[in-house]
């Protein structure tokens, strides 16, 4: 049910021929009241697309009526005619559903560079049927349409007492076409004010999607969006909904991670014992974006000396001479010297969970991350041609 | 001649059974003065091979009589007793050719965790019959005796009025085994003071090594080396004397990117009209690190949205929409979108240069890298195995 699990949502996922498979491309969340709050967090890239920077205006009051999103076209870097796109897409939804262009937001997600005169007629097209589909159980359809090279749709439900959280993602490193652009719509009926909407999402995606660094590439379309409507009438305890979101973001995150194209691992890398958790997060990152680390999971290779490699790069607080790791439970180094026989660390199952003891402080981070395998670079190589 | 061509310098390259190939795998370069002056820089990955820790306090006088190297094994994370091993090889030498072990540097490159007992055996047997080999032709013996799974030895020599600088490199970037260790030697007779001698070594490497950046990974035991003899009996002009050493250190970081293992694309990234230097090496590195561009180019992919979205990631002064790209000569991006076809750039060649005009100041830097290819995720995977 995804995003229309909650009361008071409606989605619909529509076919628009932005997919030269023919597949759905075009998807659109409605929010039918009472309330109509938004939240959202955006790519940290320099270099926004078009639907960015067009919703970046659309969050600053907090009230989101809709939410369209296309696949098969990331519209970015394509100049005032791209934006003008994102503006006319809004206005179309606007129009429609009888609300303001200012209160929808606009998500893009495919090829950059792709925005011309046929793809605008396609979103448009796709907007007014994705709009006369919208549907109480519409949840499922606007994920399938929001996907790209994803295998699977990716959604997750949680419900508490009497109130639930609902949502949708896409993407997420090693995966083609394009920048590994995520685009996540969370919906939930509780009853909160918008500033608490706004700092459970950032609380969450601090501790999901932004440990989710499946291969260093930030992309230019990265959103993630919370609509909140009082639907359920309950106003939940501020922590037991921030609990709740972080728990569906990490689920739809790990979704992401097991379906990045390319990847043969998924990989856990949790730092422990760091003077703080920005230094946790800072080592665990290191490690993510390591290629050569990345190259010798792929291989089945417990390589632990790139592991203490990567950290030495960082600025954290370490001695790398009493630095402990694990591979899959077996301790290969300790103190920074050779522990347990090589032989003894089983990589071949996709699930690898690498530890980190900095033995320095009691701050703890988890990044999640592929390897890098011969498909990823195919897929990042062929995938335009 | 490499490390040879100048005059007062002997060299060997031995075979002391580290290679499982029986190639040489020791080398070592005397200086016979009359002076004994030593300048190096080294990795500042804080995880450090115990060859590291031993130089940097050689190096403190900036006296130097000679260098050891081995290939065959990194001797990292090996502990105290790889530390002593590091010792007693430069005691060795120091026996041998009757100077201070405290003049001696040591340089490791190969697998890391590798240096236990036999491998301390063979290297310090390696020292002797070395010592035993040195030759004032020995440049070329030395140079491939420092090889990994470098294709061909990478020597260079540049002669001006009356001295002579010679060098001898490995590695860099998407090499197999271990972390991609670059070691340099570089000798020189002209009559430097040390002071003179450190200053032109770090004006050098800061535009030529520094600037290679073959796949973002960091080695433990990288070692860029001058050793300074004024056998020439001639003091160059300090200029002109940076300006030779900055050639040469240029001319074999080339070498190094030409030769990477399992890249296909030599990529020159060219950064113009940067504020500062500074930001034109940062914004050249993003995109040098950026997996998704570096797979592009691998497939002969001009992806320029690629390259503005790794741009986007930095903290340079840039206009994401005032930034034209062009990619082999052809000018396929103009204020942050579209210009000339892509069908119109020839990225078969080898040799890549990459164009980013920031239009923000007159500071430029190029950053030499390689693509990413399913041989780098081969030879970064299996090597161990």
């Amino acid at each position: 049910m995804s995003v229309t699990a909650p009361q008071g949502f409606e989605a619909s996922g529509v076919a628009a021929g932005l997919k030269s498979t023919g597949k759905p491309d075009v998807a659109v969340v409605v929010n039918r009241g009472p309330r109509k709050i938004g939240a959202a967090v955006f790519t940290t890239n320099r270099a926004k697309a078009n639907p960015i920077i067009w919703s970046q205006q659309v969050i600053a009051d907090r009230v989101v009526e809709a939410v369209v999103l296309n696949s098969g076209g990331a519209n970015c870097f394509t100049g005032a005619f791209g934006f003008q796109t994102t503006h006319l897409t809004a206005e179309k939804a606007a129009e429609l559903l009888d609300v303001s262009a200012g209160d929808v937001l606009v998500c893009s997600t495919g090829l950059i560079g792709t925005g011309d005169e046929v793809f605008r007629g396609k979103v448009l097209d796709g907007v007014e049927r994705g709009i006369a589909s919208l549907r109480v159980d519409g949840g499922d359809d606007a994920a399938a349409a929001i996907m790209t090279t994803d295998s699977v749709p990716k959604t997750a439900t949680v419900t508490r007492d009497g109130w639930t959280i609902g949502g949708m993602a896409k993407g997420a490193g090693m995966l083609a076409p394009g920048l590994a652009t995520m685009l996540v719509v969370i919906t939930t009926d509780a009853d909160l004010e918008a500033s608490q909407a706004d700092a459970a999402l950032r609380r969450a995606t601090a501790v999901s999607f932004d440990r989710l660094d499946s291969d260093g590439c930030m992309s230019t379309n990265d959103q993630v969006t919370l609509l909140a409507n009082a639907a359920s009438g309950i106003r939940p305890d501020l922590d037991d909904f921030a609990a709740a979101l972080t728990e569906l973001c990490r689920d739809l995150a790990e979704q992401l991670q097991a379906d990045a194209e390319g990847a043969s691992h998924s990989i856990a890398i949790e730092v422990k014992n760091a003077v703080t958790e920005t230094e946790a997060v800072e080592v665990g990152r290191s490690v993510a974006r390591n290629n050569l680390f990345k190259a010798a999971i792929f291989g089945n290779d417990p390589n632990w000396g790139r592991v203490l490699a990567a950290i030495g790069t960082t600025s954290a607080q370490f001695d790398p001479y009493d630095v402990d790791v694990s591979m899959n439970g077996v301790r290969v180094c300790t103190a920074g010297g050779p522990d347990r026989p090589r032989e003894e660390v089983d990589l071949t199952p996709r699930e690898v969970r690498i530890e980190i003891d900095l033995k320095m402080g009691d701050a703890t981070a988890t990044i999640l991350t592929n390897d890098l395998t011969h498909d990823y670079v195919h897929e990042n190589s062929a995938y335009a041609s």
